[in-house]
């Protein structure tokens, strides 16, 4: 438990330092499966007093198991990603100021470069807004619903699109560690400031051609990638 | 009246920080309601060389009555935000540029998503241009007759609004202390950067439902408040 | 002349300080008029390694009276804006990035919130394009002509408006020093970030009313100028 | 080679100084002509923590030569930039923001300012798009081929232009040596960033005059260039 307190900690403690948040902004958490126990930010508390002591520890039902700090508003979103999507170990929730600039207009961040295609295979999908009823009760819950949805309505494969722009809020990136889940929410801005950028000034581009997109995403990704160093 | 000049000093000092202002521009002022004293930013000192000896304290009626400092040049705009906004303890005045840009275009920042609607409970309204008459004679009196004139006509609660654009020029924000004052205005320039490019990339977007922004404000700031930790 | 020389390089050395400039780019002199000398940048150094015995003195007709460098590629046209402009006694030349977008565009800076008039009491003009002669032959004498001819044509006083656009080029600024000329330089670059977004919001808003352009400029630089605290 | 190989190293740690790349994106590569050797970045290594071990020196078919990690995976393009530009002896490929715009919007960067100009001396080309084939085999060698088809079919010199922007994807720039090409690429984000935004404001400004462009590029690097100081 120790390790999942510290794996959470350092990749809260990055999300400033990537200038992705500020002050109490956004949140990451980190997932065990074998034991069932996810480590989350406590909810507001300043980044830069930030220490082991505030992470809490809760079971996939949200129910503390350790801590003495009340968890992030936000645990109840993370849960329910981590309880639909298998693939993924870490989340990271910010507000980036180009992926919520998208969030905030409702639109797909669609394929516009390479750099896109590297780590992110197809649109980043934006959700649907959620209804009266679902923002009145369990507003966290039925965020994680609609993210879950999104993804299963138009078969997009959380593994290979490693994020989601919530409609009308902002961004939730993860991985295969809460440190991966960072990382893709600064590529997300990355993709997110230069898609911007380019359809403004050519408001009707097409996406960049599914061949390039899967050269891109294989080279790093696929089952005969050479992109880096060989493991081991 | 050393707490209240050592606060002022604090808050002035994480305006250059938060890079919301540069050289001398801008202010901060506390008040001390019990007694009827405002502690100021001196007019003309630069950030860099600002220290308490230099902070300025006045009655409501601009009276210096410690300090051997001219007060800010808009010492009169804050006397009158303190008169007639009973819920306000601090007051910031910056020229943070995406707030500023919304100012010069005279325009209200809409509520295009959920991090405006976590701080600022509807649109933060822009002033209507003073008047010839008004900016002739005692412009910085009538810049914060103008400001709560805004509020009271257009019904707007400052103590849940804690900001305005003064049209042509820039934002004034405030709230329980000065230290929130300078927090707000933090808020409020990522707010407006945010809002400006949701606008140029969709000009016609609605803002946010009703009942998102009522849990976005009320999760954080209502009487069943769930975010942060307990006090005490 | 060590005086002029330290002075010079100190508001060099503000250029990158405030980013305005990278690598060599830009310049700042200053002027000792009672001896005629005008001490300046060389030309193609660095500012990570500009040192006081780099700076050259030139008399009004551009002979170096001191220093082993070339001076400033640029030295032919501030000797031309000093001999011009008699109220000037520094001249800054940057490359900011907004100030030359301005500049590159063709266009004055229309005055579009108070930050503007607090400094420039009038739009910033952008200077006619260099003929194909005035580009071929004394290219920088031209460029300084140019420059004068625009204050003079257009009836702009040099004193209250501190700054052009070179079109196609980049901006000039100037003051009672050096290090006023950088500081104008800086505002510049604030005022042209501001005004170039508020044009894109609102491409069709108006110059601010002409008595809120006196009371801004008037308060600070006026006869009964209240701004700042009284000399001596 | 030792020399080669720190040369290489340190143009490479400027990339992230210069903040044209995160993580491990980008590479620098040098060559040594008369032995044909050429030294690159290791795919995959972040740059914080590259050393000299990591550098990889390979011949110009591609072969390794020197150390024990796998070169960037765009070696190949690098080295047909070699094979076809015999005046080049340095290449950075970097994913600074507003070249990487311009790529992904497949246009060239016009000629709006004289800063482009005294560097580039005409449009900064963007390659055509590669075919499904050539994407699809031999990628990173047809990125190379597509760059120097550009230059060949628009007869541009690579001597005089520095840099392109392949479609969909980024900019290549280069130089005399590895730190004179990640100086181009400094300035070709410069420029990207200074005519995006002219390009918004003036949709239709046409490119600066062909004397303006020839005066500022001859000064610096004509045959009676005048700018810097004397060599020697």
């Amino acid at each position: 438990m120790e390790n999942l307190i510290q794996e959470t900690l350092l990749a809260n403690l990055d999300l400033p330092k990537h200038q992705l948040v500020i002050f109490t902004w956004g949140n990451v958490s980190t997932i065990n499966r074998a034991k069932g126990l996810v480590a989350i930010k406590p909810s507001g508390i300043p980044y830069d007093q930030l220490e082991a002591r505030h992470i809490v520890v809760v079971d996939l039902k949200g129910k503390v198991v350790s801590g003495t700090y009340r968890p992030s508003i936000d645990t109840a979103t993370h849960l329910e990603i981590y309880r639909r999507f298998s693939s993924v170990s870490g989340i990271a929730h910010t507000y980036s100021r180009w992926a919520t600039i998208w969030a905030q207009s409702g639109l797909d961040i669609p394929v516009l470069g390479t750099t896109h295609a590297d780590y992110f295979y197809g649109d980043i999908p934006c959700t649907r807004k959620l209804t009266a009823d679902e923002t009145s009760s369990e507003y966290e819950l039925n965020t994680g619903k609609v993210i879950a949805e999104t993804f299963e309505n138009r078969k997009i494969n959380p593994a290979t699109v490693p994020g989601v722009l919530v409609a009308s809020r902002g961004p939730f990136s993860w991985g295969g560690s809460a440190a991966e889940a960072v990382y893709h929410a600064v590529v997300l801005e990355e993709c997110a400031m230069m898609a911007y950028h380019t359809r403004m000034l050519r408001a009707d581009l097409p996406e960049i051609d599914q061949n390039l997109q899967d050269r891109h995403y294989q080279r790093r990704h696929g089952k005969t990638a050479y992109y880096g160093q060989k493991r081991g």
